[in-house]
């Protein structure tokens, strides 16, 4: 078997993490696999790195920082490889350009465009064990990329598609995917399998455990994820195209608390508005979401939507600068909401799961604001203070307990 | 003019010196200059990492050392391009595969072999300042390698003569070179110029302010190195094949204290023996230094010579195990001993040099032990105790107080 195990950076924070990490890789290596492994900068090192970049400029160019991010890889798979040579086992680190993995240009957001597995493949037929630099690759002009936070899980997914690998472990500090964030929903359980539809709509809404554009090349790829944990040895939560157990009606609940919402009043009601006002956000690369139109007095509409939070200033400030132009009489901001969401494949073919959904909210006494769903999701847009409460609440209607 | 400018690990230590670095080098580059600047870890980083790899292994493999080694240049060159960037100027960052500069396989002690100078040159059309990692390079199996300590003035002479610079600069923490450590004799005086040959020998012989291959380098390509302080505005030393002025019969002073003196007694008197002994000590990576051979009792010889401290313990080793075989009657350690030479290419052309030294020893009372002759330096062997002493009065014999 050909392993791709990927390890994050509370896996490899110090000595003691690295040796522990070394252990679990040597143990598959002596049942005869060929292991490759993928690592994150140790501990909070990306964050130091940023800050140190902090002091000499405020906003350091891209290219410059994505040079000096990637030393934080570099060290954790040099690192590592010296705790299996010490443990006896032959290991060697690559970084990004080493491997080669190409990507595009856009640096601190690159993509992988092509991933060589030549020096790997040989390294691996040596005997090795192979430790690769992740969140890291290298454009056609020879710089050095950053894929963007989290894109040490989209390393590995595109190194296990490269190598044709048999499994792709990702390992991270919980135990799988839960059917909701345990820290709110105390009974939440952990799920056995999740399609990558689900896993994605869930990345989406919140759940932190998977960087989503990992998810997207597990499913354009066919790789099939395990997310477990580096700290036990519990199974985890197997990510892959279908399910083997009938589908669940509801397989997780999850909730995205840096929402803001904002309302665009009394537009004129003519064609091409709603394009233009969106066309304006997206020239701003502000990432709209949960979209609500509705007829207002005097053959006006309303428009509302909601935004990450970090983006509501910026969207409202150019809205208003284009008010006139766009037939706005007013634009309202409102940042005390959350969204609330259930996922599942069996909403494709069961009926009522929205129902369901209101009831529950209902019963708890929370008002939704805003409702948009997809074939496998329903997301309500609900005050902030009532979030934790609501979660539960829904949760509780469709997992059992 | 195309200048490159080379700074050590304490001119970049933190975000202030950072910036005063770049403030000098963007000077030059205002004068319409293309200005090349390399750059050595930050500070004490190259220690820390060292150390930390202890941590993990006590004798870690040498390829993933240098894997390891080579981020802190890394670190340095992102934040200069920043600083630079910071203060409106275009730079970039290109470490070493980037640029790329090949050496040969033997990780931590690697020799630069070929030098790409495209990419290099391109940046400076573009206007940009560059900036380069010091001390590093790659094999030709793109494994990143280092070129052990000082390796930084190595890789600026490299490019100079790639690059066929009209100026390399080196900046250190003192103002150049002085006819003797200031810190031992204060009132040694700093030079205007000194030949590489000159420098080489003082480099040997213990002057730590340029590391002995970046002379060699120099020499070899006949690039002339200007050594000043990055502190202050003052002249530096100039080092260069010939000195304008009639060359000083002494230009420098230097001491050893790393020296360690072994005897080998009772060898027999017979061809092949001498060649035997240090053929050993060769296979043993140890080198050997101040040879004095001398004819004992009974027709055997006594063989002396100097090796660096560290290297000690394993000569006196390898020595002893092979007694028998080497017929060798007595393997004897001193290690209270240190080397005194004075250098300058002036005792080519005047006699007497040699005995003027031990005259001014003669007058402090100090021993001499052993002595070794180049064309133009003189070495003793003498007491530790004796050296700071007997190299004050060997200095104001030859140099003007």
């Amino acid at each position: 078997m050909l392993i791709v195990k990927k390890f994050g950076g509370s896996s490899v924070a110090d000595a003691e993490r690295i040796n522990n990490v070394a252990d679990r890789c040597i143990e598959d290596y002596s049942k005869g696999n060929k292991v490759v492994v993928v690592l994150s900068a140790m501990g909070k090192t990306t964050d130091a790195l940023l800050n140190r970049a902090q002091t000499i400029h405020p906003n350091p160019p891209r290219r410059e920082l994505d040079m000096l991010l990637a030393t934080g890889e570099q060290t954790s798979v040099a690192l590592m490889a010296m705790a299996m040579a010490r443990k006896g086992v032959p290991a060697i680190s690559l970084n990004a350009w080493q491997v080669a993995m190409h990507t595009t240009s856009n640096y601190g957001n690159a993509r992988f465009k092509r991933i060589d597995s030549e020096r790997i493949l040989n390294e691996l037929d040596s005997g090795r064990i192979v430790i690769v630099t992740g969140f890291q690759g290298v454009n056609r002009r020879d710089d050095l990329t950053t894929l963007g936070r989290g894109g040490s899980d989209t390393t590995a997914v595109a190194l296990a598609a490269a190598l044709r690998a048999d499994a792709c472990e990702i390992y991270t500090d919980v135990e799988g995917i839960y059917t909701a964030d345990p820290r709110i929903v105390p009974h939440a359980k952990k799920m056995k399998e999740i399609t990558y539809d689900e896993m994605l709509e869930l990345a989406t809404l919140g759940a932190k455990v998977l960087h989503n554009r990992s998810v997207e090349l597990a499913k354009k790829y066919g790789v099939t994820l395990v997310v477990r944990s580096s700290l036990n040895r519990q199974e985890g939560t197997i990510v892959k195209e279908e399910t083997d157990v009938e589908s669940m009606l509801v397989s997780g609940v999850a909730v995205d608390k840096n929402a803001a919402r904002i309302a665009v009043l009394g537009v004129k009601n003519e064609p091409g508005i709603a394009f233009r006002i969106f066309d304006l956000l997206a020239r701003h690369n502000i990432n709209v979401d949960v979209i609500l139109q509705s007829i207002g007095r005097d053959d006006t509409k309303d428009i509302s939507f909601t935004v990450d939070k970090s983006q509501a200033r910026e969207a409202v400030e150019a809205l208003r600068e284009n008010q006139k132009r766009l037939t706005i009489s007013e634009v309202k901001e409102e940042e005390n909401i959350a969204k609330l969401s259930v996922v599942g494949a069996g909403m494709q073919t069961h009926a009522g799961v929205a129902a369901k959904m209101f009831e529950a909210l209902y019963d708890v006494g929370v008002n939704i604001r805003m409702i948009a769903t997809s074939e496998i999701r329903i997301t309500v847009l609900i005050g902030l203070e009532d979030v934790d409460m609501a979660m539960r609440a829904v949760h509780d209607k469709f997992i059992d307990a």
